[in-house]
């Protein structure tokens, strides 16, 4: 299906010859109007010169009116020539629209360590063909990702629409999460950016599918106002819903994944710690390795639980698995044949309750399964 | 080779009917005179009712004189009626060896919310032969450890012997790793407490198999001056020596591992910073695969560097593996045929130096294999 960009909004892509496979790789998206914005990137230490550049334009606090994002090479440990590179792209991107260098935000996503072919950009750039799907852009985002990833929510009038990538990895190197959300909505940014933080907190930051942050990841949202005026409240709850939408499929596609999990804690102490445990629990490699193998294995999801900080007593521990409880302050009958045959689905649900407060989170991720580490160990060698 | 316990130590195990295989799985350790006691347990809020019981054990300060484990049940998530088993099995070392309850500590590892059968250790207990060997002892406390792991050193003329079992899962449930080491020395309990937080800190704690922390963990030093005094700085050098040879043993027969990875960071800015990025490398789930497919895939060490929380700047930080120089604030050319060669080895190597400051550590590890996998997922459905 073909989803419109809002209003004001174009995109499109280009065989840039960066992926080895000669797929898409070089990516545009524009707003004919200066548009509000809102971000969140990756905590690691070892972030991108795209990363760093796209906080140095957060903090400046302008309007946003573009971004160029590259796939198949993260331009990440790249030295000082990669800070260089950086900014010749957003340059070229900027010269291309016809654009102010800070209303262009940049994206690379790939292999780490290898100099970004910037003639190859300059060359591409001027080729894409900017239109009003989200298709040719969503697509050319992606690295090992084996689906596009797309969702969109009306609200009040106005559209929003986003688009992600996620935990593929391109040879030789690692995954990277990045998200653009685009609305026609008028929002000033302060709202935008009050709310933001939050959304992706609940949303794109509870996604796992091994552990690993990449120094690439981002989250975006443009906001351009070429619809006009919508009532925030509903406007919030839209993007939330969107950015889970979108968290969901990159863990439902998470490498060698076979089903999606999805962790609802409730009963925590505090929202943080609701957070924590769910997050825990989609990140245990011996509870993912059990999801793989429908193994109903709720002391792996008890000592998840018990790992992530939150505070709890065992006694007062609830545990549902696809509804089936199996665990209320200790082990609870249930029949292992029939769980197991319920844990046989695309989508696994795992339930806490933790009987310490009133806080809840949910948490994404998906199962453990050889073929991660095929994928991950036996390609480049 | 039989390993001989500390003067005034004896030992030994029995086949109790825990383990459905039949093995050895209940076992006693003890000494003939009252030793003074370090400990160091799990942070699982899920804690089992053993752990409970020795940090109780732990506050009141007074000596130990026997530690008495059984294999093939954890006896957690087992309700109140954990709490009364545990009791019970010491009440029961207590009586077999004439000594104050408050003086036995219990240990359980294995299956976790099956009651512990309590019966079966009454009925076991006082079959237990004692012998000056710690052989028999250190075979009953495994799970599935595919190897005993006993380390010794001697220390002006006191013995330090220490017995270890790690990341093995008994069906349905999760890996427990336990170490108990006993030395004739005479150190004074404060002493011995005072140093073993960092011990385990720098050892213990430095392994990771799969992220996952068993909610029966637990780090034991007993000192009976059966001996005599020694000097308290070579005594505890050689406490941390064994320490991690019986890390290191752990981390060697990880699930499903085929190699052991030794993370050594250094050029930190504070000791914990270092701690945590050895660990962070030791547990990536992308480098432990990478490492699994002799891949010198150096971009996911950065990565897993940077999101350790340790501070550095990436154009200051050196990566080297096996010994060869990968990275240097930037990528550096190396012969990527001959460090894949390198890392075909049974242990590896892994070398970072952050630029920062001046601390440094080691974490200890082991790939990421198909195996890991099998074993926790395709085995009891």
């Amino acid at each position: 299906m073909a989803v419109n960009l809002p209003r004001g909004f174009r995109a499109g892509a280009v065989r840039a010859g960066i992926k080895p496979s000669g797929k898409p790789d070089l990516a545009l998206l524009a707003s004919g109007l200066p548009a509000s914005w809102a971000y969140a990137a990756t905590q690691n230490r070892a972030a991108a010169p795209s990363i760093h550049r796209g906080r140095a334009l957060y903090a400046q606090g302008g309007p946003l009116r573009a971004v160029v994002v590259n796939a198949g090479n993260a331009n990440c440990a790249t030295g000082e020539r990669g800070f260089r590179d950086d900014f010749l792209m957003a340059e070229l991107a900027a010269r291309r629209l016809g654009l102010p260098l800070e209303e262009v935000l940049t994206a690379s996503t790939g292999v780490i360590g290898v100099p970004l072919p910037v003639e190859k950009i300059e060359a591409s750039l001027p080729q894409i063909a900017l239109t009003p799907t989200v298709e040719a852009f969503a697509e050319a985002i992606l690295t090992t990702d084996l689906v596009v990833k797309v969702a969109e929510r009306e609200v009040a009038g106005a559209r929003i629409v986003g688009v992600a990538k996620g935990s593929g990895m391109i040879h030789p190197n690692m995954a990277t999460m990045l998200a653009f959300l685009v609305t026609d909505a008028k929002v000033p940014q302060e709202a935008l950016r009050a709310s933001w933080r939050g959304v992706v907190d609940r949303t794109f930051n509870q996604v796992t599918v091994d552990g690993d942050t990449s120094t690439n990841d981002l989250a975006l949202l443009m906001a351009n106002g070429a619809y006009g005026e919508v009532p925030l409240g509903p406007f919030f709850e839209a993007v939330e819903e969107v950015a889970r939408e979108l968290a969901r499929k990159i863990a439902r596609d998470g490498e060698g994944a076979t089903k999606l999990m999805t962790v609802r804690v409730q009963g925590a102490a505090t929202e943080e710690e609701a957070r924590r445990a769910a997050r825990a629990v989609a990140a245990s490699a011996l509870w993912k390795s059990a999801l793989y193998g429908n193994d109903p294995n709720w002391g792996r999801i008890l000592a998840a639980l018990g790992n992530s900080g939150a505070r709890f007593d065992p006694l007062k521990v609830e545990i549902r698995l696809q509804g089936i409880p199996l665990y209320r302050g200790g082990a609870l009958p249930f029949d292992r044949e029939r769980a197991s045959q319920a844990m046989r689905a695309e989508e696994v649900e795992v339930f806490a309750d933790l009987g310490e407060g009133p806080f809840s989170a949910e948490a994404f991720g998906c199962d453990l399964t050889e073929g991660y580490v095929r994928i991950n160990a036996l390609y480049t060698t």
